[in-house]
């Protein structure tokens, strides 16, 4: 069995949206376990004394960088509005994410979340939108945000951020196979090839 | 005919290693032609109150996208030692560049400068190294290097510097079919793909 592939990413990332998007099948396609690890880019950002995104001291980069999305999510069939607002909050449902990290709806849920933010360009920190994306998929959406919201939930996404710092992670999506670092949609593939190989080398060994 | 594409650069530029090695091969597979672009990172990044490249701000990064170019070099067959110095000044080469732009040896001289500079770790803006490159490749090097630090040759490496910052170009390496800009050496097989597409609409028309 190869190894799991750890997915860090924030739903406020919009290079994550495309990683969303696909992991799961595309780990699916390569035999590999999806470990869902979401955390907070914006205090992993500041940690380096940067205000937000590093396209954002670019102008020209910030424009060609959405441009890249939108080519990359047609490639890969995916709807696209660029957001109003760049980077959008997303803290509630990133709560809601590390409750959830271990259960069957993580995936749909994300999926579902993503898509308001890059599809729909909706306010998605926002509790009645959150709760709708829970209830539609048929969760006690009331019982999940009071636990999502607990004092030991908050914490709890603050020191996994702080895990996140500590591991070497400077932006999103970011993708581990054992202590190997993949940085990037762009590095997705790679890294699942690098999962499925160990797994080979692990049998002929 | 497919359009050319054309490959903006600068030899002190890492991700530029790996594309300047590979893009003749590359473009010649898309019946593409290459119009070699050097330009002065430095002050594009100036320009935006950046101090260098930008990887530089989170050390983690910096880091991890030397594994990171380590990886694509093994994948593209290529050799990597990470220089001791980086970025690392590469001026008077990218002068000679500029004048020999439109030879048949661009190609081969700048293969030679970046292996030295991301291969054997050597200083590369030294006129004994360029002169040496020059000689092995059958070129009078005295003449060449003479034209290369003529007043005119200096302000017009600066003016195809600023006409990148015009262009919108904000990193390297940069490839450009008509207007459509792509970014990264990620990017130059999409690159490729789109003057390819580009001939075959017009066929189509």
């Amino acid at each position: 069995m190869p190894p799991p592939i750890e997915f860090w990413f924030d739903y406020s990332s919009n290079y994550s949206y495309l990683s969303v998007m696909r992991i799961d099948d595309a780990a699916a396609r390569s035999g590999v376990t999806v470990q869902w690890k979401p955390f907070l880019l914006g205090p992993i950002f500041r940690s380096f004394g940067m205000a937000g995104p590093s396209a954002l001291v670019r102008p020209p980069m910030a424009e060609y960088i959405w441009k890249d999305i939108a080519r990359q999510a047609a490639k890969y069939l995916l709807p696209l509005a660029r957001p109003s607002t760049f980077p959008r909050s997303a803290v509630l449902p990133l709560r809601v994410a590390l409750l959830g990290a271990e259960q069957p709806w993580i995936s749909e849920f994300s999926k579902r979340i993503m898509l308001l933010n890059f599809a729909r360009d909706m306010a998605i920190d926002d509790s009645a939108v959150v709760s709708q994306v829970l209830h539609d998929l048929g969760l006690p959406a009331a019982e999940i945000i009071e636990q999502a919201t607990t004092a030991a939930n908050k914490l709890a996404l603050r020191e996994q951020t702080e895990a996140a710092r500590l591991r070497g992670i400077f932006g999103a999506p970011t993708f581990f196979v054992g202590e190997e670092m993949f940085w990037g949609n762009d590095r997705l593939d790679d890294a699942l090839e690098f999962a499925a190989f160990t797994a080979l080398r692990h049998e002929a060994s």
